[in-house]
């Protein structure tokens, strides 16, 4: 195990009906303007917004609220808040929405406090030495930013989309209020994109070289493991509280790090998928769904015993001790099942994407013969290549 | 899922060293006189308290130290450190020990800013408003108390040693410096009493009324899990330093919560053990040794399907789908067999506990035909009764 640091400060309001208390619980933190952000309009007709608003406003804070958050969220807005929160001097940042949301809040909150531009932190040109503090008003369990250190933010410069992310101390929420109820006029594709979202976040920390990790091992299967129990019965009965509330915590623990700390984790799979939903505008969980399968075949070999512990433990196949990779590869075979039997793609044409733009992605990803990306098997641009052209190839 | 509030702020510096960082960590946080709590002559021997004392010095933080802590820690030395942290007026208190100093610590910080008798609070006679800090440089996995809200404290009234526990959002530690390397000296004995206490603390959250659990439910295995695969091989190579790592941080995430939240959770066996440590003055793991597969025998009627899943999915057993009883029965078992694997008593003859003595621990529990401890079932004073004689009659 790995030396490391944990610190997780997050208040968690979890049930039903907590969005109510969120004026109270800003008053606490005594803070008295609040820039209020969101996304489209299912807030709006839910009565969500004017529930929260109203909250704020019966506690004596005062609220600037702006919508038009869009998934794979955008620098334009960004700056829009920025001003915005400025000039009218609030002293805190509440999203309300899922990761879109609570990263454009995030990136916001540390905007309106340092001068120049946003970006050049998730470009990593300079370091942030200040924000503002988020609160959460989560509606979508997927990104899990409601308790992470990280955004994504995505920015147009000389016609490329560059999908940058960022992890700061700054950007851990102080609290995230969490009801499940609000969960479940989500659509089953979003579910299952969240899925994999959440899925994806455990395994980016599953797979590591580090050696003796047994307790975070065990909780990374733990978390997998209930969320394959209890997601399909999500998606067959939308309105079951208690299957939602499962998922939903499931997401934040999938991303808080509880699963990551002390070992080395991987990463290359959310980078080689920024660049599918940066090209394509397709959701992050189903651009995942084609790559992590993808993935896997590719570094596999690397250390096959880790796939077989993968598949027995997570997908309770039995071992082949005669061959394990035989068991290894029947583990990302079960993934794959598992991603399609929640609507989920599979390959390169599901999502719209095509082998072509390859070149176009690898570039955007800045690897070349030298620079690689992910720490499992650290990936060059051939071998990021190879993994894309899987995900393009892959037929069933 | 039952609607929760989480809330654990603690930072962890974990890993080979961290010790040394103390002083800078409480420079951080602006406080300048600590009042250092510890056990006995190992942390003296070992040359750990002096490296503490050190660190902080070094980071111009003054510090007044008092040893002296034993298990089952009593309140009498409680009342002494709050003399002496009132008379030097210091702004901050450092556990260096097990759960014994961290809980003593606990309830010095609290007396120190509260008038009156700290024990009040214990016996549940007013609620805390304020409370110092405190640190923790673990020694010991086991209580938990390093991540935990909660403190147990032993004193003597009227010829009767009273066990209390006192739960707080104030005993929430500030920062826990946790480095495996300074467990490796720890006995045998001591680490497998350690062991039971982790593994009551998440067995006290896993056995529930409250359904619909599976995130939580599978956090409980997998902690469970990792205990039992990795306390074997730290017995066998005490020296090993990746084992000692993983049963470090299971012990403290069996008792911050994260296997808790949003379920019904019993207790009843830490109440039943509290009065044999108080009694008979032994390790508080070993008295749960005794007691817990006792608790099980008697409440595993009331929901077999619960204990046959403890049997198969922590143990590995097989699932009897034509008796599940069988298999629960046989959970319970092999929990046995664990404890006895690793050294642990399983009978009162084992821990010189007498079944006369079973009437004084009944008064001293404060049960009677009305009167419960424990939710899973409620135990009135037979209940408990039953239990007691099954763990002095239990023979191997």
């Amino acid at each position: 195990m790995e030396n490391f640091e944990f610190h997780r400060p997050t208040s968690y309001y979890f049930g039903v009906g907590r969005e109510n208390e969120i004026g109270s619980i800003v008053k606490d933190l005594d803070k008295h303007k609040v820039l209020l952000v969101y996304g489209g309009n299912s807030c709006i007709k839910s009565g969500l917004l004017e529930r929260v608003q109203k909250s704020l406003s019966s506690a004596g804070v005062a609220v600037v609220s702006k919508g038009g958050v869009v998934p794979n969220p955008r620098a334009d807005l960004v700056y829009e808040l920025i001003d915005l929160g400025r000039k009218e001097q609030v002293d805190f940042v509440v999203a309300v929405g899922g990761g879109s949301a609570i990263d454009t809040a995030k990136a916001a909150a540390l905007g309106i406090v340092n001068d120049g531009d946003f970006f050049d932190f998730f470009l990593k040109k300079r370091q942030p030495k200040d924000c503002l503090e988020i609160g959460v008003v989560l509606t979508i369990p997927a990104a899990g930013s409601e308790g992470s250190s990280s955004a994504v933010i995505q920015k147009e410069i000389d016609g490329h989309f560059y999908k940058c992310g960022l992890s700061s101390n700054f950007f851990v929420p102080t609290f995230a209020v969490m009801n499940p109820e609000l969960t479940k006029t989500l659509p089953a594709y979003q579910t299952a994109c969240g899925t994999v979202d959440m899925m994806a976040h455990v395994m980016e920390r599953y797979f590591t070289n580090t050696p003796e990790v047994s307790i975070t091992d065990r909780l990374c299967e733990a978390v997998l493991t209930s969320i394959i129990e209890t997601v399909p019965r999500v998606l067959r009965d939308p309105d079951n509280y208690e299957v939602r509330a499962n998922v939903m915590w499931a997401g934040t623990l999938a991303h808080n790090d509880t699963c990551g700390v002390g070992r080395e984790q991987d990463w290359a799979t959310h980078a080689l998928e920024h660049q599918l939903s940066a090209l394509y505008d397709i959701a992050h969980g189903a651009g995942l769904a084609v790559m992590f399968p993808a993935w896997m075949e590719y570094t596999m070999p690397h250390n096959p015993m880790r796939f077989a512990q993968f598949a027995t433990r997570v997908f309770g196949l039995s071992m082949d001790f005669e061959d394990p990779k035989r068991t290894a590869k029947a583990g990302i075979a079960a993934l794959r099942s598992f991603f399609k039997s929640i609507g989920m793609p599979l390959n390169f044409a599901d999502i719209g994407a095509k082998e072509e733009d390859i070149p176009q992605m690898l570039k955007l990803l800045g690897v070349d013969s030298e620079r690689t990306i992910g720490h499992f098997v650290p990936l060059n641009r051939d071998a990021c290549e190879a993994i894309y052209k899987i995900a393009a190839q892959y037929s069933y």
